[in-house]
């Protein structure tokens, strides 16, 4: 599987679509949003550039794309009212791998620019002009030219790496890292996420101008062991929804012994190492928060979603399709998909009403050292 | 009509698409390469940048999005060569309106650098990157920071104006301008050309570097009458076609009387005129070409196509279904398309074999005035 070819969020804004599907993420944003604010304010105050490149990794399409961009705008805007200078124009960069929908993004501009032109108010006149452009391309190898970008953003992509780590023969049963996981197979992930995550702050410290800075969150973990619950329990609960379909003759075993998710939740400590490793740039927070699996029992829109807030299952197992669909068809076919998400569902539900579940955030603010 | 909503070229890859239906487009470009070639070199020996930012202005979806891009990318390349000076880094700006299909341009972006890569050889290693970006909107405004961009490029895009004209309510029966519209119809469309080429021009030196260059080519005319046959026949056989049905009473009358493609083919003294009162640039070429409405008879893979050679009438249409079918479609429904294209090549198959149908090109090469 080539993940830079296969790997993106559903498309389109229908009902399994990753726009429909992705309040864990937006709340995910909303609470680094202290964080990435900082680091905005920072860096214009002691750069005051009269352009703003602000480039979005693993931008996804739907309601979050252009949330990050907007914020990073109006807290620009809010120092240039203060001050009584002019807003600078900004270049937003929506990144993400090529099977992106960047249609659906681009045909959304129109109306996003005049709802922020209102917010922004008169400030935002001839000289506080916002382009928006998109960038195909995985974020581990370059993807703009040297010096050219102030601010990196990036929440919920990093824990992708960049292929399924080669090595994991013996992970039969498994679709990721697992409690039953052969040690080999833990080194072998962690090994990828360190080369893909050295690479990726290397091509950032190329691309980003003095001072430039990059507010970064995966989805991680807190433990020590990268075979943890709190990581790992979510696709072991989709990895028994395709054993219980193998074990019914649905699906062959030998596609789900085979078939491994691309990803690696890192701990904080896991993150500072690499980037102390690479030596580009220095760490300004570290931190560590909390989202239930279920957004909308994240305080979200809760009066309008009783129903949802109680079919837990049915929100869970929806993002996860919405994230995880496109890799899953590239291995097991279309056919199955519907069948297969009726019964993670349904293992989902049970155990959110037994125990609490949880996803572990890492976010890190980091400054390119002079 | 909103015209920035409703008008792009056919998306995807299939039969009716833009990308297998754009011969003409890709002689076009390829007749005014010298130019577009001197452009680059003079502009690149006279400013070496270690950055180049080109930026194609409807740039569409097929063969020809990219070809521009990288026959500049490898006038750079020889230049670097001939002079042993390392390549400098390229970043490359798609832009179309936001209906344009983005997503297969960016799917198709990682074989497409694999092969420029080959061909630009060793010069290409570290130094030598190209980054595609795509930037949807509307090129009468702004689309890009400024003092941001080295050379625009735009071909076959800038007869499209920003609307259709108002005050067309007497062309009826008529679809563009035509030997039977009154005369305030050819005003209003002039003006329409003059207002909206006059804010692209002054949006461009906004946005270009110091010497900043640009090679536009118009699909245009030579003669000095705006309803001459050489710009408006082809439309006026789709407007045969049109009445028609019409007059089966397949299609109300009423939506052909209010239906007018926006669209202006100037002639080299309005281009020229138009440039000298904005101000802003010096013209360093200004010229007129042709190309036969059959794109195989213009010299292009004739073995492979002696059939597409004798069916003139189905490439014409075809193209010109590529081009117009989504302003058609929001004014006519999609029900009556493949009859009115039916009926298009028939008319225009007969027109073929008895006259000799040429589209008039203009292209004017233009450098920002220090």
């Amino acid at each position: 599987m080539e993940v830079v070819q296969v790997l993106h969020m559903n498309g389109g804004v229908g009902g399994t679509s990753y726009a429909s599907n992705s309040l864990v993420q937006e709340k995910v944003i909303s609470i680094a949003k202290p964080i990435t604010e900082e680091a905005m304010t920072k860096l214009f105050c002691s750069t005051s550039p009269t352009k703003v490149a602000i480039a979005d990794l693993g931008c996804s399409s739907g309601p979050n794309t252009l949330l990050v961009a907007s914020e990073l705008i109006k807290v620009v805007n809010k120092i240039c009212d203060k001050l009584g200078s002019q807003l600078p124009e900004f270049q937003v960069f929506l990144n993400d791998l090529p099977g992106n929908d960047f249609n659906t993004i681009f045909r959304s501009l129109a109306s996003f620019q005049k709802i922020l032109r209102k917010q922004l108010g008169s400030a935002s006149g001839a000289a506080g002009q916002c382009f928006f452009t998109g960038v195909p391309g995985s974020f581990y190898g370059r993807l703009f030219p040297r010096n050219s970008v102030h601010l990196f953003h990036s929440s919920y992509s990093l824990q992708w790496l960049s292929q399924v780590p080669d090595g994991l023969e013996s992970n039969k049963g498994n679709i990721f890292m697992a409690s039953t996981s052969p040690p080999c197979v833990l080194t072998a992930y962690y090994e990828q996420f360190q080369r893909d995550f050295s690479l990726f702050l290397k091509c950032r410290s190329e691309e980003l101008v003095a001072e430039g800075r990059m507010v970064l969150t995966f989805l991680g973990r807190k433990s020590q062991d990268p075979s943890s619950k709190e990581c790992c329990y979510i696709w072991e609960l989709l990895a028994t929804a395709l054993n219980n379909m193998v074990s019914e003759g649905l699906i062959e075993e030998e596609k789900v012994n085979c078939f491994n998710i691309p990803q690696y939740t890192p701990s904080p400590a896991e993150i500072k190492s690499e980037v102390i490793k690479e030596g580009s740039f220095t760490i300004d927070h570290l931190e560590v928060s909390e989202v239930n699996w279920n957004a909308y029992q994240n305080g979200f829109k809760f009066n309008e979603a009783v129903d949802a807030f109680n079919d837990g299952g049915y929100n869970v197992a929806n993002c996860m399709r919405a994230v995880a669909e496109p890799l899953l068809v590239s291995q097991f076919g279309e056919a199955i998909i519907d069948e297969l998400f009726k019964r993670y569902r349904e293992i989902v539900a049970d155990r959110m009403s037994k125990e609490k579940t949880k996803f572990i955030n890492v976010t890190v603010s980091l400054t390119k050292i002079g």
